[in-house]
This record gives C-alpha cells, sequence and structure tokens, in this order.
C-alpha cells in the first residue's frame, strides 16, 4: 500500500479490500467482459457472476430470498432509493420518523422531502448513550406515519437500535420500516428477514468489499418504485448497467464476513484499547452505549484536547482515525450525533476508532503508545477552552 | 477470458475494460484504501487520485474545468439526475422535450415523470434515417420547455443528432440542454464546452472503463441539485462515498480514449464489414442515417430472417453481437428505435455489430464469413413471415 498509514484504524469510514475480494473483482475485470443484459455467452456469464453475488449478499443480509437483494451503488443510493419508494407506496401519508442520529444520507434526504414535498419529519431525540426513547417511539407513530427509518448501528458511536423490536409497532400503524444497516451488515447477523423490516441498506465497502457498491434488501411483496429509472435490469428495481466487477466483490466481502467470526476478536482488541487509554487519560470518556454498541468501533472523548491536532498528530505518526462521520470531516460544523446526545461540549474533543479484519494488536499497542501524550500535546489552553 | 467469446461485436452494449485501466484500478483497489473525505493521508491519497481522474474526464468531454464533472454511478444515474434537477431548476416550467429515439433511462423516466409529477413530455418523431425534423423541434420549444434532452449518439443505430446546433434554439426558449453523450463519448469529439450544452452524461463501461461508473458534465453556473442527496461529495452534487477504483479506472479509459485515435480505423472496418455483408446478401440493409453516424456501428436489418435465430447461431459459432438495446435484450417488444423510425417491419430481423479499440481485420473476416450462411438459415418461412 503506496505511503498508506501503517495503522489504519478508520473501518467506520472505509475498510480496506480483502485481497480475496480484489483478486475476485481482477477476475471479473478481465474475465467477465460482458453485460448482463446481453443475451449471448459473455452475457450470460457476467449474468450468472451478478446471480452468485445476489445470492452471497442475501445470506449476508439474513434474506429469505436473493430477489430480495436489489444492488446499488452503495448505502447512500440505498437510502435515497428506500425512502422515496416508502413514500410512493405509501401516497396518503406524509410523515417520516426517523431519529436525530441518522447518517447524512437519511438526514439530508429527509430535508430535501420536506422542502420539495412537504414530507413532515419527525426526528426522535437519543439520550447521552445514544439510545432511543421507546415511549417516544411509540407515541409518535400514526395514521400519517409512511416510513420509520432508523440506523442499526450509529457510524459514530457504534450504538445499536433495537430495530427488531421496534418493527411490529411500526407495522401495527401501518407504517414501512426501513433501516440503514451499512454499518452493521458483517459485524453483527443482520438477520433481515426475522427482524421483520422492509427495507434495509447496506454497503460493501464498510466489510472489505469495494467503494461503490451497496445493496437494498427489499422484502418479497414490498411495493417498490426505483429511484434510477431506465432499463429492467434490477428486476425493474435499479436501471443501469451492473457494476459487475464490484457486485462480484461484494459478494465475495459478504461470503468472507460471514465466515470469518471476527467479532470476539475485535471487541477484545477494542475493549483492550479503551482501557488502555483510560488507565494513561482518567478524564478520557467512553461515547455510546456500553450494553449495545459495535464491537469496531471505540468513540472516545478527551475533554479540553483538541480532536483535530490530535488527528493530525496521529496521522503524523502514521495512525489514521477520524473525528466523527468521513463525510461530514473537513467541514467546521460539529457532529450532529454528539449534539443530538447533549454533548456538543465533546464534539471538539472526540476520536473515532474504528478496527476491522486487518487490525492487530501490534495496532492497538502503537495507538496505546502514542495516544496519550498526543492528547496532552493537543490540550486547548485554559483561556480559550 | 475465460469462456469469452472469441469474437466480441457488442460494444454498444458495453466494452471490455482495457488492460491499461484494469492494472490502475488493481492500483487503486490495493494501494487507496482510504475514503477520500478522510482527512488523514490514505483519505488525502484517495482524494488526488478522484481529482486526477476528473480532469481527465473532463478533457475527454471537453469541459472548461474539472469541477463540472460529477462522478456518477453509470450513464443511466446521469441521465436520471440530469432530468430531475433540470425541472427542479425551472420550477415554473413543466414540459420536457425529447425524441422518440432515446436511452430507456431518459424515456422511462420521463414516462415516470409525467405520471408522478404531470411533466408533459414531448417527444420529437424522427424520419427513415432516424434524423430529426429541425423545424418541428423549434416549433416545439415555448415558454413551458424546462428541458431539451436529446442524445448525442444513437445505441441502436449509432445515428447523430446534431447537439452543438439545437442548443441556441433551447438557450432562447429559457430552457436547459441536457444530452445522453454515452454512446458518442470516447467515439467522437464531445467539445461539450464549446457546443454549449448545459449538461452531457458519460459512462466509463463504453469506453472501455469500468461498467458502474459514470459522469454528468454540468456546465458551471448551472443550478443543480442532486439525485442522491446526503454526504456532502462532489461538491454537495452527488452523494455516497466515491467509487475510487472505478473512477480511477475511467480517468485512465478517459485518457486512452482522447489520446487513441482509432475513429478512422472503426471507420474502415466498419464500413469492410458493410460492403462485405451487403455483398454477399443484397438484400441486407443498412439502418441509420449513414451521413452522420458513430464510426463503429453497424445496424443491419436482414429482411426475411429472424434476429433472435442469427445471434443465437452466432453466439454458438463465438461471435457476440446484438439485437440492439442490452437492456431490452431477451424483452419480447420490438425495438421502440427502430419503430419510431417507421421500420417496425424489420425490428424483429435487425442485427447490431459495434466495434471498439480491440476488434481487428480478423474479427471481421469472421462474422463476414459465418453471417451470410447464418442469414439465411435463419429465413422466416413464408407462411409464418
Ligand atoms: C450509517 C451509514 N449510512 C450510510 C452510509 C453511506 O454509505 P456509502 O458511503 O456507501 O454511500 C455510511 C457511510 O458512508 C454510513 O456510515
Ligand atoms: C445511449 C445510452 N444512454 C445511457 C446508457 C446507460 O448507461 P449505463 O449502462 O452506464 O447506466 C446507455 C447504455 O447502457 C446508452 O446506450
Amino acid at each position: 500500500m503506496t505511503g498508506a498509514p501503517l495503522v489504519y484504524l478508520d473501518a467506520n469510514a472505509t475498510t480496506p479490500a480483502d485481497p480475496r475480494v480484489v483478486e475476485a473483482m481482477l477476475a471479473a475485470l478481465t474475465g467477465l467482459p460482458g453485460n448482463p443484459s446481453s443475451g449471448h455467452a459473455a452475457g450470460r456469464e457476467a449474468r450468472r457472476a451478478v446471480e452468485t453475488a445476489r445470492r452471497e449478499v442475501a445470506a449476508l443480509a439474513g434474506a429469505e430470498r436473493p430477489d430480495e437483494i436489489v444492488f446499488t451503488s452503495g448505502g447512500s443510493e440505498s437510502n435515497v432509493a428506500a425512502i422515496r419508494a416508502a413514500l410512493a407506496a405509501r401516497p396518503g401519508r406524509r410523515e417520516v420518523l426517523t431519529s436525530a442520529v441518522e447518517h447524512a444520507s437519511v438526514d439530508a434526504t429527509l430535508d430535501r422531502l420536506a422542502a420539495t414535498d412537504g414530507i413532515v419529519v419527525r426526528r426522535l431525540p437519543v439520550d447521552g448513550r445514544g439510545r432511543l426513547d421507546l415511549d417516544a417511539y411509540r407515541a409518535a407513530l400514526g395514521p400519517a406515519t409512511a416510513l420509520v427509518t432508523l440506523m442499526t448501528a450509529n457510524n459514530e458511536t457504534g450504538t445499536l437500535f433495537p430495530i427488531a423490536g421496534l418493527v411490529p409497532a411500526a407495522h401495527a400503524a401501518g407504517a414501512l420500516f426501513h433501516t440503514d444497516a451499512v454499518q452493521a451488515a458483517g459485524r453483527l447477523d443482520l438477520a433481515v428477514a426475522a427482524g421483520g423490516v422492509d427495507m434495509a441498506s447496506l454497503s460493501a465497502h464498510k466489510l472489505h468489499g469495494p467503494k461503490g457498491v451497496g445493496a437494498l434488501y427489499v422484502r418479497r411483496g414490498t411495493a417498490f418504485s426505483s429511484l434510477i429509472t431506465g432499463g429492467g435490469q434490477e428486476r425493474g428495481r435499479r436501471a443501469g448497467t451492473e457494476n459487475v466487477p464490484g457486485i462480484v466483490g461484494f459478494g465475495v466481502a459478504a461470503r468472507l464476513a460471514l465466515a470469518d467470526g471476527d467479532a470476539g476478536r475485535l471487541a477484545r482488541l477494542r475493549d483492550r484499547l479503551e482501557a488502555a487509554i483510560l488507565a494513561a487519560l482518567p478524564g478520557a470518556i467512553v461515547l455510546g452505549d456500553r450494553d449495545a454498541r459495535l464491537v469496531n468501533t471505540a468513540c472516545l472523548a478527551f475533554p479540553g484536547s483538541d480532536a483535530e491536532m490530535m488527528l493530525h498528530r496521529l496521522d503524523r505518526a502514521g495512525i489514521a482515525a477520524s473525528s466523527g462521520s468521513a463525510c461530514a470531516a473537513g467541514g467546521a460544523a460539529p457532529s450532529r450525533v454528539l449534539l443530538a446526545m447533549g454533548l456538543g461540549r465533546l464534539a471538539g474533543s472526540t476520536v473515532r476508532i474504528s478496527l476491522s479484519r486487518f487490525n492487530t494488536d501490534a495496532d492497538v499497542d502503537r495507538l496505546v503508545e502514542v495516544l496519550p501524550a498526543i492528547a496532552r500535546e493537543a490540550r486547548i489552553p485554559e483561556t480559550a477552552a
């Protein structure tokens, strides 16, 4: 990896492609030149590869049938497509129930629909650990609710929402239920069929697959209209020539994630990391719901230290971490997630460490070695704080 | 290419990735693990690669500035995004002027907007060679026209519309002008800036780049709202983690296409192919506008022969060709393009041969060797015809 950081601890922004994914994509790029919609041999071979990947992604998601998987260009497209399709499927209803901590591709999409279509967006608050108030959730559902869209796992804190437990009330109210499972896929058992959600968004690049490929699970029988209209690809649910190498890579990534059983190891690495940092810096705070969190995510506040300066110094030390959502990174605005948790005062002092398959004990050792000094060097002068 | 056809003559459906594209993508897949939105070294390197590709695609399109290029997941997304953005930019206007021979991603998108938003779609007819009536075009423009969307080159016949000549009247009427340049990019000089279009759609996989990556040229200053809403990627014009390897591959493909100067060779190959087939089968007909056609496309009707049977036999002989648009292939419906040309009677008898960089004289020789017999074997019995 030319010039890549020695220690990559930013898996929630994106993960490096697994070498087995790369190998399969290379084989597809050279060996599958055809368009899957073409009837000739080259087309049929490309089609077969896409359908194999569809079965692999369906298995990862816990779908009942492969044809419940629609391939997209990523998690953002899946989220936008799901939200728009749900509103089209419930034309008499004008409300969407969501949370205050969703990813931008949900949050900004709902803002747009509020502005252009008069959709009413109800954002449920979260507590200081990022948890929903279940009574508020049930109270907010009603006959105008077209859709509930709540994420399975938060990208900044790793906090999990108890999705399967939330679905029945939405269905009882006649609403559809979509979950943004982008951060959860490959990290916990999604079991979309068992959980009862109508739609779920996935993205390959969070699970060692390629960037630019995602999927939307659409439960069989769910009314669906496509965002990208045109040819009849994906059974009329998503037009455009299929990203054959990307889809093949996603399939392999899904298969590997399902087989890898890496959660226990990641949880141990993460817990060791947190314990060592808290021991060295007793003022540091672990954010998120420690009882229900992604195993790979450590969201750490260093009160009084400047997170941007810390990240800069970590970067110079060859360590890649993040201040939160990658697509908001660089922006001056404080994290919406921390604001919603009532932790706005920590937003400028929070560093997210997120692990994946390729992280080792040595990576954690290295972080633990340099981070305490960096947090101290990055202290904001009292006067300015 | 495992099991790939020996002779691939279906470039308008998709082209094989150039080995130099594959090499660059492989390097990106292994060497650029970061998210371009991340501030650390891995992120910055990915960002640089995306911006290099943006310059290369801007050069291919003939854009004035790289930031006029928005990367998308392909030609279909670009078309849908352009149409929806134009309607949002001209809220007081409800008409879209298009042709009867556009790609499904334009045609079906307009049908959807007619159904959901009450947009009025005016489809200009074409003549027997696929040409627009320029007087009808000018007459159809008016104060209600929000957008003119007309393709640069037709995917089935290769017929070119004289885009640059059509733009001024649209602008004079206060409408935006979008062109679907998916089949033209890399095959003729697009010169979008000089031509004056407001938006133009491109797709990498038609020019030896990867499937699942495209671009939308958006002229500087054009009001634009994104189809995929969310994070601030692509300067707020297209959310979602960038498809870094795909975009890198598109950049290389654009650079190669700009440098390759292959048009003369392709035109000679195509002309030789047509001449040889017409000599062997005097009843065959070359469809499209022979004066203004893509150099790589031969759309040939074999009256009295069954095109599906011909394609099947060509496939068995190791030759990949098509009956028209790949995304309509397999469908029973006759080609909309041929119907619009008043050639519905030939729709079941038409075979499209489309060439690219990797086709050689030997490929043409092979086709010319087997096709006449195949056309004769595929004759529809008189009684059934
Ligand atoms: C929770 C969540 N949803 C959606 C996305 C968007 O996925 P993508 O980048 O593939 O568009 C991301 C990551 O970027 C995410 O973390
Ligand atoms: C004229 C035209 N426009 C748009 C497209 C769609 O491009 P993509 O397959 O990349 O979505 C195609 C080809 O599929 C095409 O031929």
